[in-house]
């Protein structure tokens, strides 16, 4: 039985309030609406549901244990996908010496701007080469310079390896927490294949791995597609990327898979033998995303009470809270314990802290987003039932004893996809197509991600670009019907290509 | 049915030979004996078992895939661990503010001299104050200015926070691939407590977690103690330690648990609230491993073949080759892919490659540490068994088909019991007490670690350093029977202690 509860306690207040505590008033709680601050809402979620913190270094951020959860959840979902394409992880060293920058000249220009370099030791360790060293912004350069030495013939590739690690990349724009600090934690992948074929098809392979991710554990939905010659990136033959699309209208990055052509291969010497043991250039591709996927999910399914965790990436799915009166104190606990137990490998946990009441408890783990409150009073236990609370819609419902094991795993997968639905109503809502400059403006002022037919060039992207502060986010796969005019400059269109601002 | 087989092949040599293949010899073995050329030795097998690679960066190491999967099945074992006594991860900074190393001085002076900074950027971002920056060498400092704002009440605490994080020590001495090199991975628990009785408690607690995780996962025995004053980490009241005893006769710490005190709470504003809402400065522990444990585990336990995994440890535990020739094809390699296949949740793969022969496999599996090795060929298939082969003895034995299930789980863990017991016979025929400084000679000369009585004084272990080269490793906690004369200086002996030289 399903009731509705427009927002409130739904149990009568009383009951909770009177209840056995050691404090009283929440006062942790989101002080401004999501609609009214977006900005401001989004920062307070991420502090106050303990998700990250500021740092005492300008830029930098602090991953609180609940957000270093949601990544953990996320490494371990990915690992196994990717473990059964083969990839392996290593790790390869936090500098990279400035010659290597330089080998491969677009690589070098996109990111030599954002270098953070290590101080000169010159003069320490006897006979020491000194050469300036950089902090990674990225491994490709690292990487390859081994790969060159590890791979010789045919029979080692293709070579698939990945890396969890932290880079820095010295932004001067303000920061953003999740989304924009110069230290992010990634992973990043990078492979080597004898065809362009083979390379081509595990670029999308990965990014339909990315895709999944994305919306079948984060319950986002994304649009696919590739990037213009513009946006791709420094050093790629072409980028594919996933875009999801935030509240506020603007586009967020969520992952991207490069096909790299040959021109690191070429410029870092990777070789091989092929088996007419004739010496050949191999194909590359390097594949990433970052700790910003956990800002987005702050952003699409966060409410005015706080964080809205997708069930599947929350490692702390239930939360069971016993509603505590001294004369009946024990048997409420000892029902909360069982429950808590019969469904913890679901990610159950009881909170039976003596100092805070239930009330105070409900808004903690509604502002941390735990998917499902199961709450249990004395006469919850007389009535051989429990009151379920969903996160995302506070529908309530009375479960009997009997059915907890079964109900619940259903109502937390009732929850992932009323939460995608949602997100997908909006992505598709928010999204509409331009057929002339005058239009793009118009739907772009009613923050929609714009469709329109585009020459895809950079300098007409350029312009854009300085006259309106939005970019082309991709050339989606699956639009349909290219050919016409490019509606900024009137040039053949190559495609319908889709614009937002973007994070 | 166990076979006894010295060392070579066991199956007769010709059936091998002539199986189907598209090369000839292994030319990728280890080319020195254990025995001959310890320090030769090690460095080929830790690349040719492809572990880790050198960096083109002086005093850095790439970890490769069969490394890096070590070190993540180190991480999935310790993680469970710790989050079952409620540690939660989080990840921090990796730059750390000059300011912070002087906040707590033994800490800073420690660290100074191997830090590595960040040059300058002064000027950009506009008014951007301006202070030099560290990458961090450990994380003391960076973490406990954040604990300062969220520790409040004593219902903050204990606050339990471990990261896996990499971290940058600028060592001049030469490298050494896991063992030292100027980055490292590791993991750093940093714990604060109410009162210094529950901080030594799970600084105990922790380092007991430590000797488990090193015995019962890596089968390498180690002695647990406390450090001498000379030994303690810089800024803890106190270290404990377990030590290892590596086959040259020199100990390795294999990872240490801290009580700092209150010296870093008060020099980082760290206070609570106690349940009398008097303001108390809190106890602190840190504790941490490192990637050196998988030095450990090739230097420990490997052979002149190369590598020998710990079963435990190991991802892949059991290969799978099948014996292949024209007539039988198809029906040996359908045994083997089931074979793998049942035993896949054991760790089980078949290496069905057609370009190379048998004896080529098994001397890549056995450089690889692989612990065990199932030969199946078309006799095996008429005869209903297959031939398994231990890694760590070479023992052979014939196992029926209809026993595999059972019988493979077994030897895993036999091996794992063979490999601790024979680390523990040397470690105890490997430590001997002197009663005198001559006997101590003596015996370090023996490559002994050496327990004698000590009156644990700085300048006595210093002129003990200076003299020899050697320093105490530990006060092991179980000795008995202190209270005599210093064996160095004649003062009175404060405990045994245990000395070594040291990696």
């Amino acid at each position: 039985m399903v009731v509705a509860d427009a927002g409130g306690k739904g149990r009568k207040q009383g009951s909770v309030a009177k209840a056995v505590s050691g404090q009283g008033e929440n006062t942790l709680g989101i002080t401004v609406k999501k609609s009214d601050d977006f900005v401001e809402w989004y920062n307070q979620v991420v502090l106050k549901a303990g998700l990250a913190d500021y740092a005492p270094i300008r830029g930098f951020m602090v991953m609180r244990p609940n957000g270093y959860a949601i990544w953990e959840r996320i490494q371990r979902h990915f690992d196994k996908v990717i473990e059964g394409h083969g990839v392996e992880n290593a790790y390869f060293p936090l500098l990279i010496p400035k010659s290597f920058f330089e080998k491969e000249a677009e690589h070098a220009q996109g990111f030599e701007p954002e270098l953070a370099w290590v101080e000169s030791r010159q003069g320490e360790g006897a006979g020491e080469a000194e050469e300036r060293l950089a902090i990674r912004p990225t491994s490709e350069t690292i990487m390859y310079d081994s790969y060159a030495k590890w791979v010789r013939s045919w029979r080692d590739l293709p070579l698939r390896i990945n890396q969890w690690c932290n880079v820095l990349r010295w932004e001067v724009k303000q920061t953003k927490l999740f989304l924009r600090t110069r230290e992010f934690l990634w992973q990043e992948g990078h492979c080597v294949y004898a065809t362009k074929e083979e390379c081509d098809r595990e670029v999308r392979m990965i990014l339909d791995d990315y895709r999944d991710l994305v919306q079948d554990l984060l319950a986002i939905p994304v649009v696919a597609g590739q990037k213009t010659k513009s946006e791709t990136f420094a050093g790629a033959l072409y980028t594919t990327t996933i875009e999801a699309l935030m509240p506020d209208g603007r586009a967020l990055q969520m992952g991207t898979s490069h096909n790299l052509g040959q021109g690191f291969a070429s410029a870092f010497g990777i070789r091989f033998t092929d088996e007419q043991k004739k010496e050949q250039l191999p194909w590359q591709s390097s594949w990433g995303f970052s700790t910003r996927l956990i800002g987005a999910i702050v952003m699409v399914h966060g409410d005015d009470k706080g964080l809205v965790l997708p069930p599947r990436v929350a490692k702390r799915k239930i939360v069971v809270v016993p509603i505590v009166f001294e004369d009946s104190r024990e048997k409420v606990l000892k029902k909360a314990r069982e429950i808590g137990k019969a469904l913890s490998e679901h990610g159950a946990f009881v909170d039976d802290r003596d100092n805070y009441n239930p009330g105070w408890k409900y808004n903690e783990w509604e502002l941390k987003g735990v998917p499902l409150r199961i709450e249990v009073g004395p006469k919850d236990v007389e009535k051989g039932h429990v009151v379920v609370v969903r996160r995302d819609t506070g529908a309530k419902e009375f479960v009997k004893d009997k059915d907890i094991a079964g109900r619940i795993p259903q109502l937390l997968e009732e929850m992932h996809k009323a939460m995608f639905a949602k997100a997908k109503k909006f992505l598709d809502d928010s999204t509409a197509e331009a057929k002339s400059e005058e239009e793009f403006s118009k739907l772009v002022a009613q923050r929609k991600m714009v469709l329109a037919q585009f020459c895809c060039l950079p300098e007409c992207e350029q312009k854009l670009k300085e006259k309106t502060g939005i970019t082309s986010r991709c050339i989606p796969f699956n639009v349909k019907g290219a050919g016409s005019k490019c509606i900024f400059c009137g040039e053949k269109a190559e495609s319908k290509a889709l614009f937002a601002k973007a994070y």
